[in-house]
Order: structure tokens, then C-alpha cells, then sequence
């Protein structure tokens, strides 16, 4: 039955996309097809592992075996053996004592952030933390006071004087400039503040830590009672999904009290047989941690080298900045069009304003490819730099 | 690296852990077998779908075709054709311009919320809205006014004297006693007053309007301008995932600015291709949105003739009142123990604090297993109920 035309109501969008047109702010998607004859340098798969024939078979037959979906909550029937197989291997691999599946690492955070502060709480949290912890910061109960960027000390002035249950949060390592948080001294800082630390280690998993363990394993700060982590399980192992890791009392608290696990389906069978294939693959071959740091190394010496301002990269992400947000998507096009694919970053998306090209390293790249990378990405760069 | 104990910053959730246990209202995970005995009336695969062979087929051949997971935000490198394709037969299906396919039900709700508010603007909030709206309200730069349950008037007078951007939100069906919203009238009443209509039509895909076109296809709503719908893959599609159904100028703002589409990582192909087969199979039997309604009047008929307090359902789901949270764990427990499984509701999960059992129809129930049920459900009721 057509419905009468009735447009008013949404007539706002249309100045705003105005605006971004005129800013050179739009953004598209851009469907790919199944087989690209692209060098891959944009997404997030670090360990090559999103394609790897045991990674994909493993999603095929946990939806033979579990099914296509899991059918509910993971309260109610979405909770099969095989999420719990992935829970139990991904906390013994981090060093936690527990894990706790959900249906992304965006919910994984906002289960964290909202379930882990009270109401006349305090919540502390980096000015540069991903958008799912800011979310989570804003649904969250507590008072959130943002502290400038890897600041040990800040996180300890915000909690000085603090009385109550406190948690400060932050990315292990940030995702548009790709450098690692001081989780050490902010841990300190946490605990001489009696606040408990929330670490979004994303990007971390399978990169950082003795064979891939992770940001707070490589930090001494895996199994502790005041550390509670959250991955994805999106990114180094190549599927879908997030998890948050931590004392077990703390997970049994997140069953009963986070709304993002509570009121969502459980993660799709499929999602999990692969992320658990992929964690198996990657405690079967630690090299592979170890090899998407020497790439993304060997990225940053090359760009610099040809004197690109890019940064020091502390895991995987190789971050370089462009001078405008049209010369971001000018250069990402011309890689694109000399057969590079790389992320650009553009405001809203970066904390700072600054668009920038995002090259992400992968363990499956060969010497040759990284070096033509480099001479693609300096061969296309605006002039001046 | 083994880390210092540090225990205090958690201890205050011991203290809530106790007030759960004595109020009854403890919750815990209970992974399941891939096959079980039980006779599921808990999940929420009300076409019988999650299972069947040609979706889950699907799932492992996307998952060859496409990788296990996308390997980043739509907006880079987490668009494939299949998620398009998804996008173009889900939005002709349901009767909508356009739609756009995130990693959950949830994530849709948040990113539809949000998008579609803005600072200084008004939201229309019914007070049974599922938690995803609810959180999408509390992250909304808009003032919130929550209305009684399924009023239209009560939408009319909150509108009444607002200028500016205005957005009112429902569920199609309520997720907890089964009951559908008065599209029409909320339409009408939306109109009126010059806002949009959002629909959240999580359990009226596949079950409700011509074959199970769903809600906002029922009330002539569909492909309206001033009407969104979301729907989730989980449900009647057997999947994971979600989707928001609208206005191509409305899909291309969240596009733009939808920070649970833009700072999260694409639906896994398995799940995307999961859900195509799904729809496509939904598509070619259509008696399958009928015999899920068939269903849920039966169980809805047996249910009432045992003299229990069982809601009229509109849809799938069927809702049967318990005394008491302690009596409704028991008595799912009975269920469970006579070889039925059914969901139990208790506080928080519950608008009006009243426990429930909370049973859903499946298309794919022979009658012998809906009278196997309501026998069970009658047999182990609390008395007196
Ligand atoms: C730091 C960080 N945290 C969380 C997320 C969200 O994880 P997911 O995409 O699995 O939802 C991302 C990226 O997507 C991220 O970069
Ligand atoms: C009404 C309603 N909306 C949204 C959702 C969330 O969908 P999903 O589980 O796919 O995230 C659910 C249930 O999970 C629901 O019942």
C-alpha cells in the first residue's frame, strides 16, 4: 500500500549534507568486490588471518554445527558451548581469569565502561579513546572528567580526592595515530587513586605481548583484580565480535548488569568458530605477532625516509598526515588508482582535525610489498608535505 | 608476568552481587549443546531458519567467498558487494527506498537515534521501548520525553508547541509481552505534529504484514518520508546483525554521521550471507510469516483455556504472567525438566517489575509440539496463578 509523501521532518539533513559537501567531508560506501587486485594496506585483518582457509572453514562448519545465528540472548539461548570454548582459550591466552563474548568490541566497551562505574562515581578517560568508550562514558552513570592524551599524571590529579568507585579508561593503542597508551604508569596512577583500570586493547591482541598476548599482558597487568580489558574480535582474529576479560567476578557482574550482553543477541556461531580458529592459529604460530611489527617497522622507515610525516608506530597502524581533508582523499584515490588501498581519516574522525592517510601492517605481507607501498604512498603525496 | 593482587577498586560489586541473590534475581550463562532434547519455545528464531540448511550453507559459503570477517568499518574496507546486496533486497522487501546493514539490532537502534536527533531537538519515547532505543535516547543530543505505553494521544500532546527537528520512537512489538504498537495512530499523531516516525520492527519482520514484510508495511507505512524502520538479522532472519530501512537521504546522513556504523566494523559475511539466504527463503514461502502467527494464537488459545494469564499475542511472542521472580525461575526450571525450554523475564528486564515466562512461536512447530507445550507450561504452573 504506497504511503503518502510526508518529507518535512527530515528536511534538516539536507543543510547538513550541504555542509559536508562544502567542507569535503562526505563520505561514501564503497561496496568491494570478493576479489581485488588491490594491496590491502587499509583494513584491520594484522595477521592475514580474515582469509586464512582454516579461519574460514571454521565459520562455515560452527554454522553447520550451532547454527546461522545464535537465536537469543546470551541469557537466554544464545549461549552455546562453543562461545564458552572461545571465553575459556581467549582469558587463558590473555592471562585472565575470565572472558566474557558479546556481539562486538563496540558493545564489549560499552558493557565495560557502563557496568564497571555507579552513579556518584568517577570516570576517567583519554581524550583520544575510540568512539565506543566515549559512547560508553556518556551512558555510563558516573562523572566523567577527560584527561589530555597518555597522561599518567592527569589521570592521577582527576583522581586525587576521589572517594568511591573510580575507573579510568583508555585505548592500549589508538587507532587513528596507532601509539600505545602508558599502561604501566597508569596503572599506577589507578592505584594510588584505588581506581580500577579499563584497557581497550583493539589493537593490541594478536600484535603486542609475548606472542600476540596483548597490551596488558605485555604490560604485567593481565590476571590482576583491578585490570579489566576489552578486544575485538574483529581485528587480529580476522572475525566478528568483542570480548571483555577480567576477574571472574567481574564477568559475573557484566552478565547481570550490562545492558549491551543482557538485551543483544549473542554472537553468531560462525563469528566465534572463526575468532576461536584464528586464536589457535595464532598461539600455534607466534611469529606471526612478531612479523606485523617488523612490517609496520619497515612502513614507517620507508615513509620516513622519503619524508613523509608519519609516526613511530607502537603496534600495528601507520599513521600519516595529510595537509586538508581533500588532500587526504586526493592521495588515498591516487594509491587506490596506482593499486594501493589505504584508510583515510578525516574529521569527525580524528581527535585533532588532522586527516591523515592510515596504512595498517599485516603479517602476511611480503618485503617486496611493503617496499612497494611505500613508493606508492611517497610517489602519490601532495607537495609540500 | 604475574601482576600484584589489587582487589578494591571491584569490591563494591560483591556487595550488589549479594542484594541479587537475595532478591532471586541472579542471572547465568548456560552454554548449550549443539543439539539438545528440549523442545526450544526460548529462542527467537521464529521461522525456524537459524537452521536450516540452505542459510547455513550460506553462512560457510559467504565466509569462503568474503573472508570470516570484513575487516573494517563499512565506511573502509567493511563494505563487500553481499553486504550491498543485502542492503538492496532487504529495503525492496520490506518497501523502503533505502537501508543500511550494521553489526547488530542494537548498533541500528543507536545509530538511528542518534543520527536522527539533534541538540535542541525533541524525542518521543514510549516507555516499553527495548533497551537499545532507550540507550540510543540517552546518547541523543535531543531532549527526551518518555510517553505511556502505546499512546498516541499521549505522542500528540508531547509534540504539541515543539518547533524544530522532532522524532518519535517505537517498537512495532514489544518485546516483552508481545503486544504491537498503533503504527497508524502514531503516524497520524507524528504528522500532526511534524515529526518523524521511527520503528523499531525487531519482531515484526517475517512475522507480521504479507509475508512478513513486516510492521511499517502492515500499517502502510513503508517507504514513507517520514518514516524509518529498523529491523535486526537475528530474529525471523536466524542471523546477526541489523539494519536500518528508510529514505536514501536518511541512509547516506547515517552514513555520514552514525558513529555505531562508522566506528565499528562491518556485519561478518557469514551473518550477511546467512540473513540474503534467509530473506530469500522468506521471499519464496510466504505461509511461513502465517504459520508463526498460526502458532502463536494456538499457544495463546491452550494457554488462556488452562486458566493461565497469558497476553494476546500480536506476533511471535507469547507472554504468560508469574507471581513471583522466584516462582517464574521455578517454573521455567519445571519447563525445562519436562523437556521444554521457555525464556523467564524477571526485574530488571521487565518495564513493570512483573516476572514472566516468555514463549515464542516458530513456524517450523508441528501442532503436536505446540499442545506438547501448553500441556508442559499448564502442568507446572505455580499454584494458584
Ligand atoms: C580502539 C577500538 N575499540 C573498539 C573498536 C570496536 O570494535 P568492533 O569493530 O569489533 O566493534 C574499534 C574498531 O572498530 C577500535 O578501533
Ligand atoms: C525490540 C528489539 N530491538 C532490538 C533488539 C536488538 O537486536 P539484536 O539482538 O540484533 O542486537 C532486540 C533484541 O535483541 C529487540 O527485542
Amino acid at each position: 500500500m504506497p504511503a503518502k509523501r510526508q518529507d518535512g521532518p527530515f528536511d534538516w539533513i539536507d543543510a547538513q549534507r550541504e555542509q559536508r559537501r562544502r567542507a569535503g567531508l562526505v563520505r561514501e560506501l564503497r561496496p568491494r568486490p570478493a576479489t581485488s587486485p588491490l594491496l590491502d594496506l587499509a583494513g584491520n585483518d594484522y595477521l592475514g588471518l580474515a582469509r586464512h582457509p582454516g579461519v574460514t572453514a571454521a565459520a562455515g562448519a560452527a554454522a553447520r554445527e550451532w547454527g546461522a545465528g545464535s537465536t537469543g540472548s546470551r541469557l537466554v539461548t544464545g549461549s552455546t558451548e562453543l562461545h564458552a570454548r572461545l571465553e575459556a582459550e581467549l582469558a587463558a591466552f590473555c592471562g585472565f581469569e575470565a572472558a566474557l563474548v558479546l556481539s562486538s568490541g563496540y558493545a564489549a566497551n560499552l558493557a565495560a565502561v557502563t557496568a564497571l562505574t555507579v552513579r556518584g562515581g568517577l570516570l576517567v578517560s583519554d581524550e583520544s579513546n575510540h568512539a565506543s568508550l566515549i559512547d560508553g562514558c556518556r551512558l555510563s552513570r558516573a562523572e566523567t572528567a577527560v584527561v589530555p592524551h597518555a597522561d599518567p599524571e592527569a589521570v592521577r590529579k582527576a583522581l586525587d580526592g576521589h572517594d568511591g568507585p573510580a575507573l579510568a579508561v583508555t585505548d592500549s593503542v589508538f587507532s587513528v595515530d596507532g601509539d600505545a597508551a602508558p599502561l604501566r604508569e597508569l596503572a599506577d596512577a589507578c592505584r594510588a587513586g584505588g581506581a580500577g583500570l579499563l584497557v581497550d586493547d583493539a589493537h593490541g591482541l594478536g600484535v603486542l605481548g609475548d606472542g600476540g598476548r596483548g597490551a596488558p599482558y605485555a604490560a604485567g597487568l593481565a590476571g590482576a583484580g583491578d585490570v579489566v580489558a576489552t578486544v575485538t574480535l574483529s581485528k587480529s582474529l580476522g572475525s566478528q565480535g568483542g570480548a571483555v576479560l577480567g576477574p571472574a567476578r567481574v564477568v559475573e557482574h557484566l552478565v547481570n548488569t550490562a545492558r549491551t550482553l543482557i538485551f543483544d543477541t549473542g554472537l553468531n556461531p560462525a563469528a566465534a568458530g572463526a575468532a576461536l580458529a584464528a586464536l589457535r592459529l595464532l598461539r600455534g604460530e607466534p611469529g606471526r605477532a612478531e612479523r606485523v611489527r617488523e612490517v609496520a617497522g619497515a612502513l614507517h622507515a620507508g615513509l620516513t625516509a622519503a619524508g613523509l610525516a608519519a609516526v613511530r608506530p607502537d603496534a600495528a597502524v601507520v599513521s600519516v598526515r595529510a595537509p586538508s581533508p581533500e588532500a587526504a582523499v586526493r592521495w588515498a584515490a591516487d594509491c587506490r588508482a596506482a593499486g594501493l588501498a589505504v584508510g583515510c581519516f578525516r574529521p569527525p574522525s580524528v581527535p585533532d582535525g588532522v586527516s591523515r592517510l592510515r596504512l595498517t601492517a599485516r603479517a602476511d605481507l611480503t618485503d617486496e610489498q611493503v617496499a612497494r607501498a611505500v613508493e606508492t604512498v611517497a610517489g602519490t603525496a601532495p607537495r609540500p608535505v
